[in-house]
């Protein structure tokens, strides 16, 4: 069980993270280098592949499947987006297969398999867009006609479909919650008044919450509500090391406000992402009055592993 | 009539502006400098303010008056935050005293008189604030029951109450959209797929009035619908040259949204402010359907002269 059968790459703009998965899609070995799409030059992919996990390409010649933004325009080779709404049985249908550069001669490597985004049209004719999101979706098992959330720099809001077994993703919303926190804080006026030495220290769960009732209120006019970040500073209404937890309540209360516009998710939403950002999503969702459960760890490699047998990539241990 | 009478300055966050004013209010010579409170050193206002017009001082021995953020906590020194409803009476009432040092011994300066801003709390019990503008809308001589808007980084929407003559501000909205628009461009990854240089050729006004339609249908979720201005660009609906006046007209649509919630200003909304912005506003007043006129030039120093007035500065020549 234990015979390495695919290596599974987690490709984003920052990172590259590699797992090395057995017969059951369970991760043997994982290694990450800060060797994210951005940070590869002159399009190095095979490079910087081959310096993460060489040693495994060559020696295990197992299958190889990546998502994120790999697939993106700026990375190895543009993926597409599928259509919404979409099952993890189509995207496994449409891969698209990149060459490793062999650099020192020797036998000819097995191709890289990038998954394919997914892309939705709202109600306004607007398109919006995942990639690497989905795989975690898939991943995580939802059930039909459940709600997740996946935070981050672009948060993203998605609703399953029918299909059961976290089958169908019948639409979602990107929302610019992360960036939009930190180019308030790191570049603009209302991290002047902020103390942010002192909030690192400890997560200001009141000025946190306090920001995400204001947030959910004044979600309809959210260039005007995020000024309170400053107004509450100037007239000493928030501390200095408050403010940073409660601009990011406030931004995360409108995601909660707006994303919710029509209903509030019956069943609550399944959260899937890390620790720290999951603890302010659930402190967020509680205040909204909105049930708040976790995915369990791991999706992003359940997600690729599901990709890769549904593919015929790999058969499964059984 | 050409007596000096008054030097008005309008002292912001990065220029400071100085009027030599007539008998009348009307302006004999203007200059200005990079000299604005972020740019000053060490509480040198003194050394800033005679560096550009230490003559004008010593010479005509007129009253001096300033608005802007020369009254912030930043500034030369805090002047209060008047209680909306505000009246010009009130403002002139309150005016903020510092005196002027004097390098090169002689004899004493007059005192410079720093106007108050003003301060309001809407219906949630956030507060507003604003510094400097108050003073354009008393010069600008509105009606009574009207509406101004006056864009820019902090762009401000405000409501006239039932005194006439331009006379009580009765509250008014911040909206964060020139600040905004500039972290998106700037530090945001929605200004990595547009095309600054041939944007700035000509005003992409179909664009614009695009965005403004999205802005003020998806003002609700705005950090959802700024992300528009990606996917529009990932899918070539928009191309790069008209990315930046579609970003420009969702964030200007969604401010008029959110500032209309309750109500269209029934009267359409006066403009103040400068030309290239004003005409941004225009095109999205009226794609909402919004009349719109402009205020006349020299808002700024016509309040400052009214206030000085009102405060017995200056006795307006008949």
């Amino acid at each position: 069980l234990t015979t390495p059968s695919l290596i599974a790459l987690d490709w984003g703009t920052s990172n590259l993270r590699a797992s090395l998965l057995d017969g059951m899609g369970h991760a043997i070995e994982t290694r990450s280098a800060p060797g994210g799409v951005m940070a590869v030059k002159d399009g190095q992919f095979s490079a910087a592949l081959l310096a993460l996990c060489g040693d495994w390409i060559t020696q295990f010649e197992c299958p190889l499947i990546a998502s994120g933004m790999i697939g993106s325009r700026q990375g190895w080779k543009e993926a597409p987006y599928l259509d919404c709404p979409a099952t993890l049985a189509q995207a496994a249908t449409q891969l698209t297969t990149v060459p490793i550069d062999v650099i020192d001669s020797g036998k000819p490597l097995r191709p890289l398999h990038i998954a394919a985004g997914l892309k939705c049209i709202d109600a306004g004719g607007e398109f919006d867009v995942m990639r690497g999101e989905e795989i975690q979706i898939w991943g995580a098992g939802l059930l039909a006609q459940s709600c997740c959330v996946l935070p981050g720099t672009h948060s993203k809001w998605a609703w399953l479909g029918d299909s059961g077994g976290g089958g169908e993703v019948s639409h979602f919303r990107t929302f610019m919650t992360g960036e939009l926190y930190g180019l308030l804080t790191q570049h603009g006026i209302l991290g002047r008044l902020m103390d942010f030495e002192a909030a690192k220290s400890a997560f200001q769960k009141d000025e946190f919450a306090a920001g995400v009732r204001l947030g959910l209120r004044g979600h309809s006019q959210m260039s005007h509500t995020i000024f309170a970040a400053r107004t509450a500073g100037l007239m000493g209404r928030v501390v200095p090391a408050g403010l940073p937890d409660y601009l990011s309540g406030i931004l995360i209360g409108a995601e909660i406000g707006g994303a919710t516009l029509d209903a509030k998710p019956a069943g609550g939403v399944t959260l899937i992402g890390d620790d720290a950002l999951c603890i302010r999503y659930e402190t967020a969702l509680e205040v909204a009055a909105i049930g708040a459960r976790r995915a369990p760890d791991g999706t992003t490699t359940r997600g690729q592993w599901l990709i890769a047998v549904a593919a015929g990539l790999v058969r499964a241990a059984t």
